[in-house]
């Protein structure tokens, strides 16, 4: 609320009578700003427009001065709080992600583990010749493509399970932590700094209540109060008056100062969020990389059986068998007499 | 053996003394033709060169004549029964090419199952904007890639497995015991003339011997026997070389109709094999364009996510972040006095 030392009568609606015309001004000046959890903001409307620090970049730091309010609608998480829980979220999102990639890294372990046991079967082994080479080279790629499979596993792995997990360390937290405790201890001294200024505000109104009192009585002649007595009054008044002046004086240096760092701090804590977001959108096109890799290499697998099953030839392997299990090419004869 | 039945004395090389110089010659005439398990074959080097009856081919019709021998080196197992176990090999192979495939198509449903349930997973789901967009959308992806894998198992069930299985239905094992039989069964006929011929064979030698005993006591006046006892002697010798003739006629005639089944039944069992190892090979290129359509499809799963991840964008998220989250853009002023 504005106030001007200078009537002291705007703090006592309670005697109307004695209302100079300077007085009645005063109680008709507008209040322009007003004070919400030790914070200074001009009232809508009120004083002249802002212009956003960085205009069309819906940066943190044009967006998060007023306190957050709660379900009763009274204000009362910092604005900063909701950014750095925004930070605090993102490095729990990105530990998720890695325990995703994790799980389907356990997956392709599990496929390629089947396949690899599979390609080791002993059915129709006995199968012989050409037909007998292309089912062996079948059997075999199923082999070729449990390797292809457990080796996206392992690159999942280092190229993004353990890079999304170990991205911003542990000392991340306690970074956060400390701009959490730097700007709560600024909104504290900024607190009580207000509370100085009440204070300070309210030892004015009493000397200047006093002041006029002391005034009317001589004026009426109601008591024995000389001249003096209303100097010292009025020096009382004064030194008071200097006093608010001091406490609002270091009020605005702390509310500066606590501004200065909210927006160095957010601008900080928005750049943490580009380069997470990014770091996340590099390591996930890793993620795709690899898995398209993992299906051109798992194509390339099948090539060898198909050459096999192309050079498939009854005619040869009749030959090989027929080499192998004749019994005799001799033919009967007639039996002679 | 070769055999005249104009010479009895061929079969008794007991009487040297009585020996004419007409009967000294066949003792000399060699054996061309030997009968093994009722079948006639002529001796190594004897008889006219044979032509195979498809030359360069490897049929079966050209190899298998001969009884298989076994270990001790004693012909035992018909060469036709060789060309029958291999058909019925064939079959117990396609069975356990179907069961591979059946255990492969396990392999991906259960590959299926896990990528998609992973797919539902709720980590990282308060991620928000293009980034939340693109996570999403990754997630999706294993359930794309599971209707791949399960798309690639039922369709390897229907081109693959169960063809392999079905091929060639149970009449197949009948239709190859009918010709086995009928096979054998010609072979014991054979058996049985060739019997036949070494019983007629032996009653001409003893009815030879009898006659020439004969003549000898008649030469000699040894015994009281007339002329008509030779003549008897004479004609039951004649009877039975008729005898010979017509077994030996039957016999051949059973041979004949032998080797004619065999080369058309080794024929079939040829044409058989040739269909089953292509029909083979096609399946099983069957299961490499499924396996190549499989890759494909799964690589194109991807592309969705590369979309969204090349979208992310960490100022428009930061927009949609402030919008929803931001707690007041009015900037505090100084307090006034």
């Amino acid at each position: 609320m504005e106030e001007s030392f200078d009537d002291p009568s705007c703090l006592s609606p309670q005697a109307p009578g004695c209302v100079s015309p300077a007085r009645r001004q005063i109680r008709e000046v507008k209040e322009t700003k007003t004070t919400i959890n030790g914070v200074t903001f001009p009232l809508p409307g009120e004083g002249p427009e802002q212009q956003l620090l960085k205009p069309k970049e819906w940066s943190y730091c044009d967006y998060f001065w007023t306190d957050k309010k709660d379900p009763q609608g009274t204000p009362s998480v910092a604005g900063f709080e909701v950014l750095l829980q925004k930070q605090l979220k993102g490095k729990q999102m990105q530990k998720e992600m890695s325990e995703f990639i994790h799980e389907r890294i356990k997956i392709e372990e599990e496929y390629a583990k089947n396949l690899s046991k599979l390609s080791l079967s002993p059915l129709a082994a006995q199968e012989e010749g050409t037909l007998g080479d292309a089912w062996t080279q079948l059997k075999k790629s199923l082999h070729d493509e449990a390797e292809v499979h457990l080796k996206f596993a392992n690159k999942l792995h280092t190229e993004v399970e353990k890079p999304l997990l170990t991205f911003r360390c542990d000392n991340f937290k306690k970074d956060l932590k400390k701009y959490d405790h730097h700007i709560a201890d600024l909104r504290k001294q900024l607190a009580s700094r207000y509370a100085s200024v009440e204070k300070s505000r309210k030892a004015l109104a009493d000397r200047q209540k006093d002041l006029e009192v002391k005034t009317q009585q001589l004026e009426v002649k109601l008591s024995n109060k000389t001249e003096e007595d209303i100097k010292k009054a009025r020096r009382k008044s004064t030194q008071a008056g200097d006093d608010l002046m001091r406490c609002v004086d270091l009020y605005n240096q702390t509310q500066c100062k606590w501004f200065e760092e909210m927006v160095t701090t957010s601008m900080e804590l928005e750049r943490l969020e580009v380069e997470r977001v990014e770091w996340i959108q590099q390591h996930l096109r890793q993620y795709t990389t690899l898995r398209h890799e993992t299906d051109m290499f798992n194509q390339s697998m099948v090539e060898p059986v198909d050459q096999l099953l192309q050079n498939v030839d009854p005619a040869k392997d009749r030959e090989l068998w027929v080499r192998e299990n004749n019994t005799g090419d001799v033919r009967p004869v007639d039996m002679d007499i």
